[in-house]
């Protein structure tokens, strides 16, 4: 059922950095995102795809990681990505290619989960020292990374809490807890049967 | 598997009119995707669910259908999309909020399709008479409409043609081609194994 994968598919930052991710299983997450729809057809992102540890730790040196959780400064070495996707933009005047980036970036992180793998879309970053890392050409927009792992956290959905804040948020324990407006809030009109 | 959901999941824009789809659909849809991942987790968007003949008419009318298709004018009445999800944004000053159109589109198309139905993300449109046509508030921006019913067309995907165009095109019988790059031209770079 979608409904589990799309439940199973939180925003995880927390990896077990001993389980590695094949070049193969980011070619198949590709391949969703070809097939996916595209506004007008453009088809405007290409996509890097790193398994390298130098790679790797260049891609992790960019990302600004939770924006939310200022006492934390990132998965520690053995509790990151074990791969990822930047994802390019060809078409940067083009707005409706924002489409896009959400489109395929969420039907990769569904094909990773049901992969038995998982990852966050990334969109905080230092986008000129990815740039300079990769010698990108000057049309090439850095949009968003997918940086995917095998998951080494508990993330639960929970509800809105009284003050209404959205941000999330982690316990003791490390339990990270993410604040879902419920369907009453986001349907606001219902017409028919 | 999701490859056979994404590879099923075409954009439809013929339907079976005579399928109704019961609002209780609409309403499992919008569950997926409020457990979507949303930039920064501020979930903007808000949603009208649409069943009924009358509203549907409506939004009908307000749509602007495949653009690359100059001799057609739309579904005829009997291929009529039999439901419609508005989806509105609250954060039109926040650019992220669009990649939040495209996760959320994309994972209620999916679950659409899982259903046995399909649709199709619109994004052109009269803006304006469908604002009115709703009495919508004006911090509520109309920005995209998933049209969804009982697929009735045949969409294939197919190679981009010699002359690299990336627009859909029908033949004679009506068969709906949806010309996509290649993973050799999304993929830029691969590192490591």
């Amino acid at each position: 059922m979608l409904k589990d994968l799309a439940l199973k598919n939180r925003s995880y930052r927390r990896f077990d950095n001993s389980v590695a991710i094949p070049m193969s299983t980011l070619e198949e997450l590709v391949d969703l995102a070809r097939i996916c729809p595209s506004a007008a057809n453009k088809q405007p992102l290409r996509f890097i795809l790193s398994t390298s540890p130098q790679d790797n730790d260049a891609i992790f040196g960019c990302l600004k990681w939770a924006a939310y959780l200022k006492d934390w400064g990132g998965p520690a070495p053995t509790e990151r990505p074990a791969a990822y996707i930047v994802m390019l933009n060809t078409a940067t005047d083009w707005d409706f290619a924002k489409f896009d980036l959400g489109i395929m970036g969420q039907t990769m992180l569904l094909g990773a989960v049901e992969k038995g793998l998982g990852g966050c879309m990334v969109g905080a970053m230092d986008r000129e020292k990815l740039r300079a890392h990769f010698a990108l050409a000057p049309e090439l927009e850095i949009s968003l990374v997918l940086a995917l792992g095998k998951p080494a956290e508990d993330v639960r959905i929970v509800d809105l809490p009284a003050d209404g804040s959205i941000k999330y948020y982690r316990d003791e324990a490390g339990t990270h807890f993410v604040p879902k407006r419920s369907p009453g809030e986001l349907i606001l009109l219902k017409t028919g049967k």
